[in-house]
């Protein structure tokens, strides 16, 4: 028995297979794609155009939508200000995992507060990709693919992002993407400066 | 604007890639294996010898471990039984992402109450594969790796499972792992008899 006890302890600490073993098997880094931005910005648009431009490519991605986790991992949360940070921790806790595991995990999330950003980014400090959708508090609210906007402007929402709830622009972050003349860059063109970003920095090929 | 809204969100619905896909990409089903079982049963071990395994074939596999993810995602949580349950929901919750992100996920916890994880095979009730390593309680004392139970014993461990805590073993399971006329399989064994389920059961192959 103390045999099956020993060589059990031994395999424990040794165990082999490792973020690296798990990025050459994928022939990518993991990383952590985070969108930040305004509701109704186009971040979880943003997200499935990176995703499937990655998988075009032959790479493995996940994408945390922030609405969707709030119905599963994040559903016994609510909107208040201590609720949101933990929002927010337990999904850069878990795309931390994510990117572990080797995969490009693209978070989307409103994230509006820079500590709550800055505090999943020192989680991987090497391997945070922010992205800033930097569009007008005018143009999100014209969208309003949810119905939020109006809403909250009824006084049905309190302490609505961007409205009676203030939005925290990153002060440093890789990518931010805006309007150029006035025209919004489509989803697939937004998506392809962030993965030419990926690639110029190595996550996509580790040949 | 209203093109690029309208557009945007046609994207949203349309959102392309899926598990299918990602399955597709990785050559392989995503499923969680659920180990359960006493501490010092050999769950992180058994764990760990299935991902090396599932590498060696070229399969892509991810292990949430408990005590890891207490410095992490449930760092937030202690041992009460409201915390418990809590945690292992939480874990269930991550180990359904990676499934859906097309990974075999292995999930190595002690969760000792049938309800709790019944509850996260609820989730996936096609590709849930519990795993019960059925060692007797004296072998795991035996073995104290961590020195758990002889801080139990002394008393300055109050609620530990297999003392003053209940185990309630599966009723049913996909797999159990026990000695055999006194003898405990190696974990190379025991993981062989995991990935041999895992192939019979058509998660390793989509072709």
């Amino acid at each position: 028995m103390s045999t099956v006890g020993n060589s059990a302890n031994i395999f424990w600490h040794e165990c082999p297979v490792g973020k690296q073993e798990r990025q050459k098997l994928l022939n990518q880094k993991g990383c952590v794609v985070w969108i930040t931005g305004l509701s109704g910005s186009g971040k979880s648009t943003l997200a499935c155009s990176i995703s499937r431009e990655l998988h075009s490519r032959g790479n493995l991605s996940y994408v945390l939508d922030g609405d969707n986790l709030r119905h599963g991992l994040n559903k016994n949360l609510g909107f208040e200000a201590e609720d949101r940070a933990e929002n927010i921790r337990r999904v850069g806790e878990v795309a931390k995992l994510f990117a572990d595991a080797g995969l490009v995990c693209i978070a989307s999330l409103i994230s509006p507060y820079r500590k709550d950003r800055d505090a999943c980014r020192a989680m991987l400090p090497e391997s945070f990709i922010e992205v800033f959708m930097n569009m007008p508090l005018d143009l999100c609210e014209a969208r309003d693919a949810k119905g939020l906007y109006k809403l909250a402007r009824a006084g049905k929402i309190k302490g609505f992002t961007g409205l009676d709830d203030p939005y925290e622009p990153p002060l440093k972050c890789e990518i931010e993407l805006s309007r150029r003349d006035g025209i919004c860059p489509t989803p697939g063109a937004m998506a392809g400066k962030v993965v030419s970003y990926l690639e110029e920095k190595g996550f996509l090929e580790t040949k």
